[in-house]
């Protein structure tokens, strides 16, 4: 997608601080960081949210998953704990139109919402 | 698993207010809602948490987050926007040792941690 920031972060376009990359995933810091580890995770097909999310591309978020407990691992929280956080859509706060699962830990963690 | 308050509340042991569920997945009002819409999704497989996803039940991810977007817009939250957020682990506050995906809109969202 063109105009999709997070499309540019995954093919070299915007420079990022990778912390995870294989074929069908990307893992990044946060540039505004909500906590003292905050890991953003997207497939690298672009999904605009997830609403969008079916039977056929599905299968991303089953990779996106199984990586999860390996990026917490070597980011320091496997233990302590973390949350996964996806916003979809205008009340929940998605500003970037491209499916993407925060990791957030390194401290005690308040408010669902 | 005989002492897992979730497990019991699939079998119907525990009374819950279900809003989905099928061969795999079970969808619930949480008991102490933190937003107007507030909604627990579990599979029925007893999965401790998010560190315990593999390439063998990584599958019941994917199965729980195709059908969100309907779970979501039966709940009227499918354009307005919803959060998902799992919790896993202490520092997250993950309450209940079984991997469950918390569904939070109906009104503009907070932090994300």
């Amino acid at each position: 997608m063109a105009d999709c920031i997070f499309c540019k972060i995954i093919s070299g376009e915007i420079p990022s601080n990778k912390v995870y990359e294989d074929e069908n995933i990307y893992a990044f810091r946060d540039i505004e960081p909500q906590a003292p580890v905050h890991v953003v995770v997207v497939p690298k097909e672009h999904i605009e949210s997830a609403n969008d999310i079916t039977a056929e591309n599905s299968g991303i978020v089953a990779s996106i998953f199984e990586k999860i407990p390996q990026i917490a691992k070597e980011l320091g929280v496997s233990e302590s704990g973390y949350r996964i956080v996806n916003n979809c859509g205008k009340d929940a706060g998605q500003t970037v139109k491209h499916l993407h699962f925060h990791i957030l830990g390194g401290t005690e963690g308040g408010k669902l919402y």
